[in-house]
């Protein structure tokens, strides 16, 4: 039950251990990106309503959080600016606005939070991270072979190894629906509906296809082959003799060709059945999967005209998206957590010894160590103890009366609890040693 | 002239090298919060609208970003939530929410945007980022002598070295209106004044004074004494009989000989003429000054009361605040700046190489550069080396038809234009050695 403390529906507050976990994935992904020299790109947090709104359809309009205009403005009740909603229509606007800029082809990524008013629920967010590379200004199949790679990478990066990279081509699509011989009106219903095998049967596909108005035996021969188990030759066998259909395996085999060398075996496999929703695709498109997660972790794809429509610039562009909500949920083993909060860990055991207890710590900083004095009331030792093994110190230093007469501090292993006295001077030497 | 593709006024776009810059700096600061056991906090971009307004006064409750209700209640033109106006609210929140299973005294930094519907104007944004520490649930000296010496260290680590943190006690300042038996009604006024003896001359601030309705050799004489060469000396002597003088001198002191060991001298000085506007101090308070800038680049105090008037639990606190965006303004020079993109940029010769310079790259990235193909559509040699040229890489791995008949690749050292032939299979151990 929410309480007036609780953050606003949807979204969350991080404390630290989650903080720290959330950035390491976030750093770790930023290298793989910075290593294929793809560069950072940060947009506001809102944009001006008329740049955001009819760029997502109407659904996507409604769940846009809109800003208030302000001053006299605001009694009117009208809004002027709206948050983020996604990263690929500031994308295009600052196409349009520094194009002249940028280095082009232009390769960026861009991590961070949008906001979209969906209703929340388990692992559904009204602000989440997203997390975008893309290429602008490359036809070339290389600019879509470095987004995969890049994104297949980074999942590797964070100790990922059970996820499918399935992959296609909007013109094998095409291509299909002509071998087919599809009547043009029926081909996205035709298409949505085979985007289905992974969750219907077979023959609740093929009664989606006859609704939809293919004819029984065709529905059936076309079921068929995508579910055969050598789906994927009857389809290249299909494909061939089409205009479209080379053109498509063309692109997939191109692709494969230039990252299959650089990715582990069975990670990116031709799959003709997958549509992705997305009309905007013009070329390869893709999609991660990991068993277990419904949905998908990532996917991709050629829009060469998308950035145009978004009020850019007319220029080809191909991109990816790592699903980073999805993917921290499955907490990635390269993600380590659990550091402690403290190195050393300093006591003060009274106020006439804050001010060298004070320098003890300034010594362990000094020494690179993540060091604090003790901040609370109690003048014990054994709550001072406590409290350094809270923060999962590596050392509690002590320094009471006796180590001040005898200028030592008492430095306690807090895993082994022995105890070693180090003259004063030598702590940050000491401590570097050991550290 | 403002285009439809600029950000919102007060909003910016930033670029690689600004982002870069940025990070870099933020990286810095985060590392020295760190190391001192202050632990990571991040909040929503927006809360509910009841928790924001009434916290910053009428001035502040009309810059506040609101968000207008969704759905069905868009219509009524009301606003339900509004993005973060500074950090502290947020904290308060977040102590009253998650109090029990927070470290206490909870020591944490907040670093993110903050949303402000200033007028925007050179160096105001109405996006940009707050960078906050703060401790909370400790009344000892020692947690203001850690909040002050990390923020120091910040600063320090950012290659700074002008600056000045001038240090004071809102009990000095009560002592300072006890000893010159200002009138109670009159103490905020005359702080007020005194607070600006660095921008008024000090007749000025005497006229002020009298304006506000001290007699005129009172005004001459407190202001003589701020302003004598000596005006410490005098001030402490004038304090030392009174309560609230003595404890202020007392604070100021503890705190002093706290952190003077750690911080190189002159750089933080008993300031008794400084008085932070903000009325919510409750013992030290301090500012951070750097020549040729308006303003503080930082700032600090205990606050007591605050986070209970906050809505959070009744809890003493002291914290700090780096003015980030104008610290980046000085161009702090601990930030480097201007790295390139790539380290090894790989030439594509012609479609039928495209397979074994994509390979190429990953090889370089094996060996931890940051490596990418030519996407361009151009097969020349040159067009392409102004490219690896462009994007500052320190090599050009250049493959062609002779380098392919050859089995090697032509590594060029893009400064000194030198030219080495290396076998395919050793590109990464050789990049990796040279590196």
């Amino acid at each position: 039950m929410p309480t007036q403390f609780d953050p606003p529906s949807g979204t969350r507050d991080f404390l630290a251990d989650e903080v720290e976990a959330r950035e390491q994935a976030f750093d770790i992904i930023r290298s793989v990106f910075v290593r294929y020299g793809f560069e950072p790109l940060q947009t506001p947090a809102f944009e001006r309503l008329d740049v955001l709104l009819g760029k997502y359809g109407d659904e996507g309009d409604k769940l846009v959080f809109k800003i208030l205009r302000r001053g006299e403005h605001e009694a009117s009740g009208e809004a002027d600016l709206a948050l983020r909603y996604d990263m690929t229509v500031p994308l295009a606007r600052v196409a349009a606005a520094h194009g002249s800029q940028l280095p082009w082809p232009y390769k960026r990524y861009a991590m961070g939070p949008v906001w979209r008013a969906d209703r929340p629920g388990k692992g559904r967010f009204r602000e989440f991270v997203q997390c975008d590379l893309d290429i602008l200004g490359s036809s070339s199949l290389l600019a879509d072979a470095e987004t995969l790679s890049a994104q297949h990478d980074a999942l590797a990066g964070l100790g990922l190894a059970d996820f499918t990279i399935q992959l296609n081509s909007r013109h094998v699509l095409a291509g299909l629906l002509e071998a087919f011989k599809i009547p043009a009106g029926l081909g996205t219903g035709v298409l949505t509906s085979l985007d289905k095998l992974d969750k219907l049967t077979p023959d609740e596909v093929v009664a989606e296809l006859i609704g939809r108005g293919l004819p029984e035996h065709e529905a059936a021969e076309l079921v068929a082959t995508m579910t055969a188990p050598d789906a994927v030759d009857r389809v290249r066998a299909a494909l061939k003799p089409g205009e479209e259909g080379t053109a498509g395996l063309d692109e997939v085999d191109g692709l494969l060709s230039l990252v299959l060398p650089q990715i582990p075996q069975g990670r990116v496999v031709f799959t003709p059945s997958m549509v992705r929703g997305l009309s905007y695709y013009t070329g390869p498109i893709w999609e991660v999967r990991a068993p277990g997660v419904a949905g998908a972790i990532g996917s991709g794809g050629r829009y060469d005209h998308l950035i145009e429509h978004l009020g850019g610039p007319d220029t080809p562009a191909t991109g990816a998206s790592l699903g980073v909500e999805r993917i921290l949920a499955l907490r990635p083993p390269g993600v380590v957590s659990g550091r402690g909060r403290l190195d050393a860990a300093v006591t003060v055991m009274g106020e006439e010894l804050a001010r060298e207890s004070f320098s003890i710590a300034a010594a362990a900083r000094a020494a690179g160590l993540r060091a604090s004095v003790y901040l609370g009331s109690s003048g014990k030792l054994g709550r001072q103890l406590k409290w350094a093994s809270d923060q999962g110190a590596r050392w509690c230093l002590i320094y009471g009366r006796s180590e001040q007469e005898a200028g030592v501090v008492t430095v306690r292993d807090m895993i082994s609890g022995e105890q070693t006295r180090v003259p004063l001077d030598d702590v940050s030497s000491y401590l570097a040693a050991a550290a």
